[in-house]
């Protein structure tokens, strides 16, 4: 075996390693009798130290010293360019942690989050702030492993958005949060009780998986189940999980579904080239985001769309008859804050996000107290969306990312609402038909263009390569993601 | 760390892997959408090759050689004495075989088996024969690497019946033939026509989960779900999967469901402190399977066990009403030689088995050649049981285990029959009034005796060692096993 032979077979097992906790995690959400916790996350340590064990050897450095005079002459995106390439990115950054920090740091993640699941049932933030208080000891101590220029924040963030600095999400919230609180204030009052009543789960369930079926995945590479929290995983391009929630007495399954569908999509995209190596993914949470947001937003709430689903919706809930397919749209889309972030809507939901960002800023530089986190936190809310949180449970504990130590995450998700725009606009251009096409249920041209140019180049590129590729230019633009808000809350049929 | 701690280290994290592997093998066989195949058996490749390096390392026996003198002066029982003694027995087995000859087995194996699935769809024998030649050959070469006294057989047992020969087996199956043979001949024709009829898979399902329910498991620590091929696995003593098979038309599914349930008691009794070590399991597949026989067989076909259950069966099953509860348990009794093993009643199982172990030593030995296997199968079947085989899928294609290689496993079957009634002899005595609790639906006196002397020892001793420790005698004795059938033969009402 040559050396690019020989890495790529120890990337392979290395991500064998990583897709088998996937499965011991989705069946742990989804199938695992609750008792089989304790034996389940001995399981999972033992995956991620013998694969993080694996990844950090320094033959493994030896391996990308002999590959990269080898792939150097070949294409920026080829497989084997981008595999040196990433693989140096990730093994540079796995090896500034010491192991002892990263077990510390997994275990008091545990912890935190059993405390969060019992502070929250009780609304006791005073007795998760010992546990908050440790894992933010421990991402400073994480953040020192590192070198940033602008902000202790940068490393945390690059976990999830690799290359992203902390300014320049700053910037692109900067123009949002004024934006996003003017088009709250000024979106029109809807009518949406019909979206309360009587949906049967069994119904909901075959309505979305008639939906996903159409979306461009080929059979047998997809399934749905049902779980608390919804969500997306996959153990190669051909075994996509989605899962997602049924409330008997609303139809939020069918955006969640999508949502994860979107999700699904990218991960069944990725070439196969990619399979078995770190390229098998997406270039970051907020490209990875933006696909789930495009699914369930600008594809899922879209008049077009709804031209050809409503009826087939309507026959599957006959509560809907009454109901027109414009009263519809404009109840799928109007804009109302509320408490609780995963309930928000398109258009409050990213100052959910920035409220996060800010504070977990503040946080990690001491300039607010762990202590003093309730009282910010529903001032905050008053400020960012004018409501009134009545208990810590509905506030600070509602999110289960903190708990874990997770400081980071959240911007991604606003990031992906820029993003899925940006993108969604070079579709649009690509695509001119588009509207006609999804009107007539036929998504497949437009899951194909993003299979083609986007899901399948896997995690080759970085967010911002992956944004100059799409739209010419490797800037965050939060422009087209506010003329949407600005033009669909105008269009609102009150 | 001391050695002990270190060597209790290295193996718990060998048992993660495994686990690990078997959550991946469940989910292929249960949830995994067909097209997510090829990845599983990369994934499962990785994690199989990764645990056998990790416990061949000659550190290990390093280990070993420094705790055997530790471990020398405690009771044989002892945990600790048994780790160690057990993992010395598997390791000098497993640095025996070449991890190329593995390697290979695994690939043949693979490939046999596709070949085997389209060889029996198709009932073209000729078809498989390569695979099956190359597996064999492979098999003859696994040999190679054993010392053996009485057999070439003897290495392919042991790897499911540590410590058995083939000589002792063959004595066991020579007096089980001729008196089989004469039970089933001398059996009377029973009407069952009653157990086939329409008996709607939610409501089987919903009555298999509650008798599951009552034979002892703790809440929450199992589940039971629908696939083709029934089978039990588990991931820990709490988290235990049950599966089994729901046809319209029969009531298979009951004591499929109470065979299946017998395995997963075995694996829920087995010792907290066992877990993650090499001990958590059974002696061998021989006794594991006296359980499953025993739950299925000696509780599930017993008079006292349907005296409770009869009654809520024939609420389940309405067409039921008219059959009197002594009828029924004759036909859930009788005996009928058929042809396919896995359709076979208790009576005819064991001559199936008789017939497959002869065969397998005389491929093994060349003493039958592979191109005869059919007709010699088809001659076989009409000598031992009188029936005419009508085509190779529905004769020597039947079964799953030569596609892969799989010689020696499975005499493991008749001796869980032989072992069961060993056992059960034990148990009456100890448990005077079991007939009375059974026919009160409270088999938990028996649940609880079978877990505190036999499931909770986990893999600590061998199988004679268990029969020793259980009956006072190492020998196998299918004196019992016999004894039973003809008196429930005798019993029978016609």
């Amino acid at each position: 075996m040559g050396p690019l032979d020989e890495l790529r077979f120890r990337l392979a097992e290395g991500s064998d390693l990583r897709l088998a906790a996937g499965v011991l995690g989705w069946d742990q959400r989804v199938t695992m009798p609750p008792r089989g916790t304790d034996s389940r996350a001995e399981q999972l340590a033992t995956l991620g130290r013998i694969a993080h064990e694996r990844f950090v050897d320094p033959e493994v450095g030896r391996l990308l010293d002999a590959c990269e005079p080898l792939v150097e002459g070949l294409p920026y995106e080829s497989d084997d360019h981008s595999l040196v390439r990433v693989t140096r990115r990730d093994w540079e950054k796995a090896r500034r942690v010491p192991t002892g920090l990263r077990t510390e740091m997994t275990r008091e993640a545990a912890r935190g989050h059993h405390a969060w699941v019992e502070a929250r049932r009780t609304n006791d933030f005073a007795s998760f702030l010992p546990y908050l208080r440790t894992n933010l000891e421990l991402k400073r101590r994480y953040v020192e492993c590192f070198e940033w220029s602008d902000s202790p924040y940068t490393p945390l963030l690059d976990d999830f958005e690799p290359g992203m600095l902390t300014s320049e999400v700053r910037e692109v919230f900067a123009v949002l949060r004024p934006a996003l609180t003017e088009i709250v204030a000024s979106a029109p009052e809807i009518d949406a009780s019909f979206l309360h009543g009587d949906f049967p789960p069994e119904r909901q369930r075959a309505f979305a998986e008639r939906l996903i079926a159409s979306l461009g995945f080929d059979a047998s590479s997809w399934r749905l189940d049902p779980t608390a929290h919804p969500f997306c995983t996959s153990f190669s391009n051909r075994d996509v999980r989605l899962t997602t929630r049924y409330q008997p007495d609303d139809l939020e399954s069918v955006w969640s579904s999508l949502h994860e569908a979107g999700h699904g999509l990218y991960a069944h995209g990725i070439a196969d080239t990619l399979l078995r190596s770190p390229l098998a993914g997406a270039p970051s949470l907020g490209v990875n985001e933006s696909q789930s947001r495009t699914w369930e937003n600008l594809v899922g709430r879209s008049r077009p769309f709804w031209e050809h689903w409503y009826v087939p919706l309507q026959e599957t809930f006959p509560s809907l008859d009454g109901v027109e397919l414009d009263t519809f749209v404009s109840a799928i889309n109007r804009a109302e804050p509320s408490l609780i972030r995963v309930d928000a809507d398109e258009t409050t939901y990213s100052l959910h996000i920035i409220l996060r960002f800010e504070l977990e800023q503040e946080l990690l530089e001491g300039t607010v107290a762990l202590d003093d986190l309730p009282e910010v936190w529903n001032a905050r809310m008053k400020e960012f969306l004018g409501v009134d949180v009545p208990d810590d449970a509905h506030g600070v504990l509602q999110d289960v990312h903190w708990s874990s130590g997770s400081l980071g995450y959240f911007p991604t998700y606003a990031l992906g609402n820029v993003i899925s725009l940006q993108f969604w606009q070079v579709v649009c251009d690509a695509l001119p038909d588009l509207d006609a096409q999804l009107a007539e249920g036929d998504p497949l041209p437009l899951s194909h263009w993003l299979r083609d140019n986007l899901y399948s180049l896997g995690r080759k590129l970085t967010p911002k390569e992956t944004i100059e590729r799409l739209t010419g230019s490797p800037e965050l633009d939060p422009g087209p993601y506010l003329a949407y808000l600005r033009d669909k809350n105008a269009a609102l049929t009150t």
